[in-house]
């Protein structure tokens, strides 16, 4: 069931206090940073509505909203790579949630196959611009 | 000097190969995740636009579009708590980029004073709703 989620339009309310009220923004949607909570790396990046943030606190299991597909995302649905949430934080003006998780499954958050969605580091070419090389 | 980005509308080249070509949105705009170098904590979310990834690129020091006051903001120009860049990395469809950084000055991201933006955890309030909790 969707949360009835708070909503205060103060600034200052929502950065301090105690009473969780996302700033979902004009497409209903906050931002979502996942961590491994082992590792401290940064699997992946997404976007949230309302739902699937009220599932995520719900069921432990994090869910997103694809905006590419327009739908519900619970993440690892097919391929088994679910991610539990171990913490879940929001930031100081509640646009943004920042999970530590742990994937299920192989242990891979992107798409590619990669664990990590930010498998290349952005690095100089020595010409003055700048190309991305694998990480490891 | 803003740097003339690459531009892949494949998004199965943007994902593999060595081509940094940001997919900025409709705002001219990607998601910058950065988090603690040292601990691996995420300290903050913002946004940046072609000039501010170039600035930070150019110059090793975080820059971001603030959506706010609709400009460029190198962050901690007043408060002195510049992050310098040690790791920066994109994710696969290149709209998010990663910085592991450090904080000079006092060591504190967050405009309210606290180390990091993420400074309260989501938790049950017991009885089906959530409320936040202070982490430390």
């Amino acid at each position: 069931m969707t949360i009835e989620f708070e909503s205060l339009s103060d600034p200052k309310l929502r950065e301090s206090g105690d009473v969780l009220a996302p700033a979902f923004n004009a497409d209903g949607l906050v931002t979502c940073v996942v961590t491994d909570a082992d590792d401290g790396s940064v699997l992946m990046l997404a976007h949230m509505n309302a739902e699937a943030l009220s599932l995520t606190l719900e069921t432990g299991i994090a869910h997103f909203w694809s905006r590419s597909r327009k739908s519900l995302w619970k993440k690892g649905e097919t391929s088994g790579n679910e991610i539990s949430v171990i913490d879940i934080r929001t930031d100081c003006d509640q646009d943004a949630i920042w999970i530590a998780g742990r994937i299920a499954g192989n242990g891979v958050a992107c798409h590619t196959g990669e664990k990590s969605c930010f498998f290349r580091r952005i690095t100089s070419n020595g010409n003055g611009g700048f190309h991305l090389k694998p990480t490891d």
